[in-house]
């Protein structure tokens, strides 16, 4: 007797022994020969996630591709895994980035390039680096390259001044009424189409991002970014590319739905359909975040003051996501005590604060979440973990150690 | 003709070229050799901070003894130059911090251990280090040492739910009217002392901790802090020592005003005077932030739909306090480029936003900061990076490069 869970699907699920069960793995079993913290990604949930992608643009008519944004998650076998089974690009924002996507197999002309504060140093990198599509984020980097390599073509990164993102959270909004660092406003935009020509630089590329997370209830406002960008880019006559930036978000709680891809394509079939543009597309979180789980062990297991705490052996040193984003990640049970319906049954849910080992009153993983009865020494899976864990993490407190796995069951790249 | 600035002090000030000097260094010169980012710390600063903590606290008339926060800057040369130039001890929260302690030269008896979420793996550890003064942090943690080491002498951290922190910010309260996951609330005191009964534990030290950064705003609900916290424990007779905690903050804006350690060791004195007990504190900032720097080259200079950016070499990934904690670090220019006063004339000063190289929209360092004209290529100091910048740093966007030096000059341990 099954009770359907809002994460469960396909390849995440309780098995009839109420095991959790993710790419093939029991994973109870697997941590518990490896020890946690634990990292595990799905590379078949990876490519599945690349792939609709790839398939939704397809239905534009438009040439396409995508580009993974590497800052989500830079585990070398995931990097190398995706080069190897798709066709997708990366999306570097730092010269070490490059470098580390050169490292594992990609091509100069796999990576797409939009770094900000770039200083002299990484310009005379990143100018040496054949074939690289090279983004410019303003006046003063259109110059730097100019000087460096007169004649070549560039991409530049424009801001419409309009953002969305999941929940309409103001901390991943890269652009809206308030200016930012980054990209150039309609308001640079004829003097940095002028700075570009004086150096013989010829701008094929247009990129804009404009949040981060978005879901269906942010496609309104996202046509419109589209629609205000279009506008701003159609005086420069050399484009053919337009990179409409990352920002696709997946559910993160039972409320959330997943984001309709159908829908988002229509978006762009609609303001760049007849336009002829390329258009490439630069997701990290919709690629990587589901794809991946932390283990933890639950060591501690206290009411204090009235409210009941599980406590984990590690700490938002390696999930920044909920405590500084606000963007939840949900811990579930690794094995179930009963079946999954006496688990979960009202009687046995209480609020539950899920906390960290690092010694900080901000490190609260969750906040008063209904779940059942916590026994120290269980193990637990934070979902939606794929993505800026890892990339992120530090060793604050000295907590930072941990192990990540790539799982490849089920995968064949043989021809 | 000087203009003297808030921050300027007898070890750090601008000489009578216009060049910024730090612990007799010039700053400018030093990073043009090293490169950018650059931390350099001043030992010479870190024992003046830890000898006024010690003289006020020797004002008192009681025992006590400071114990540095590893966790605010665990640069080894740092901890061992600490360690062999002061009696300060060491305050851990992590078996790998106790570690590293240890490889600098600390010995056992002078680290105390204040952790949460502690795993058993954590306490088979921790118990197994002869001297360390270990602290529980809740009844489960208790339990768990009493297995591995009944008979032992414990301490006890408890809540007494009141907290102070700088500017009263909520987001460094570590107790308070929400129960936290830290320490021990009077509602479990009882059942704690008779747990450690059970054992044989002895309760010798009792800790508390109550925020961070507090000034002399704070003091007066620090004292309330400091009251109920000797209300909870006089019902265990045999404690010999009180461990405060830490928290002591430092001016970071021209706002501030220097904390008064007079007054400060007046609370204590107060509260604790008639008591007999052995007084530790843990300052972590308090010896660490005002002691250190953060050189920068300033590498993009533009102005955006009217709003004036500086771009830096480095990111919110290397200083995390001002963007996730909303703790200021004010930069300052390395080399002035007129006398003082003609720079900092009121006429030459523009609202100026200081921002890093994370493509993320948070990673704005000071926001519409009056400063004098910054030039491409010029270096810039972010004062008070001494604490929590190295330690909780991440290589997010793969930016995490940085040198740390500790400077030395005018220093001598030769006996």
């Amino acid at each position: 007797m099954k009770t359907e869970l809002w994460w469960e699907r396909d390849d995440l699920y309780y098995n009839d022994n109420n095991e959790l069960v993710f790419a093939n793995q029991n994973i109870e079993q697997f941590a518990r020969q490896l020890g946690t913290p634990l990292f595990v990604h799905s590379a078949a949930r990876i490519l599945s996630n690349i792939t609709r992608v790839e398939q939704a643009l397809q239905s534009t008519g438009l040439e396409s591709r995508v580009f993974y944004a590497l800052k989500a998650n830079r585990f070398a076998p995931l990097l190398t895994f995706i080069k190897a089974a798709t066709g997708c690009g990366i999306d570097a924002c730092a010269p070490a980035e490059v470098r580390h996507a050169l490292s594992c197999g990609f091509a100069p002309s796999d990576i797409s390039y939009t770094g900000t504060s770039v200083s002299n140093a990484d310009l005379d990198f990143l100018t040496g680096i054949h074939g690289l599509k090279l983004n410019c984020d303003g006046l003063s980097m259109i110059r730097r390259v100019g000087e460096r390599a007169p004649g070549r073509e560039i991409g530049l990164r424009i801001n419409p001044a309009m953002g969305t993102g999941y929940g309409s959270n103001e901390l991943l909004r890269y652009s809206g009424e308030k200016p930012t660092k980054f990209g150039i406003y309609a308001s640079e935009l004829d003097e940095a189409i002028e700075l570009a020509a004086q150096y013989d630089l010829t701008i094929t590329r247009i990129h804009f991002h404009t949040g981060c997370g978005y879901l269906n209830d942010q496609l309104e406002s996202w046509e419109e970014v589209l629609k205000t960008s279009l506008a701003m880019i159609r005086k420069i006559p050399s484009l053919s590319a337009v990179n409409l930036g990352g920002g696709l978000g997946v559910p993160l709680t039972r409320h959330d739905s997943e984001l309709d891809l159908g829908q988002w394509a229509g978006v762009i079939r609609r303001v760049f359909g007849t336009t002829g543009y390329e258009i490439h597309v630069e997701p990290g979180t919709y690629i990587a975040k589901d794809a991946g789980l932390l283990i933890l062990e639950a060591n501690t297991v206290e009411t204090k003051s009235g409210k009941l705490f599980v406590g984990v052996n590690n700490g938002f040193n390696l999930t920044m996501e909920p405590v500084h984003y606000q963007l939840p990640a949900e811990p579930v049970m690794c094995r179930l005590p009963d079946s999954q319906k006496k688990t979960f049954a009202p009687e046995n849910m209480r609020p539950t604060t899920f906390v960290g080992n690092i010694n900080e009153a901000l490190d609260v993983m969750y906040d008063d979440l209904p779940f059942p009865a916590v026994e120290e020494g269980s193990l637990l899976a934070l979902i939606n973990a794929g993505a800026y864990t890892t990339s992120m993490s530090s060793n604050h407190c000295m907590r930072g150690e941990y192990l990540e796995c790539l799982l490849l069951d089920g995968i064949e790249l043989r021809k």
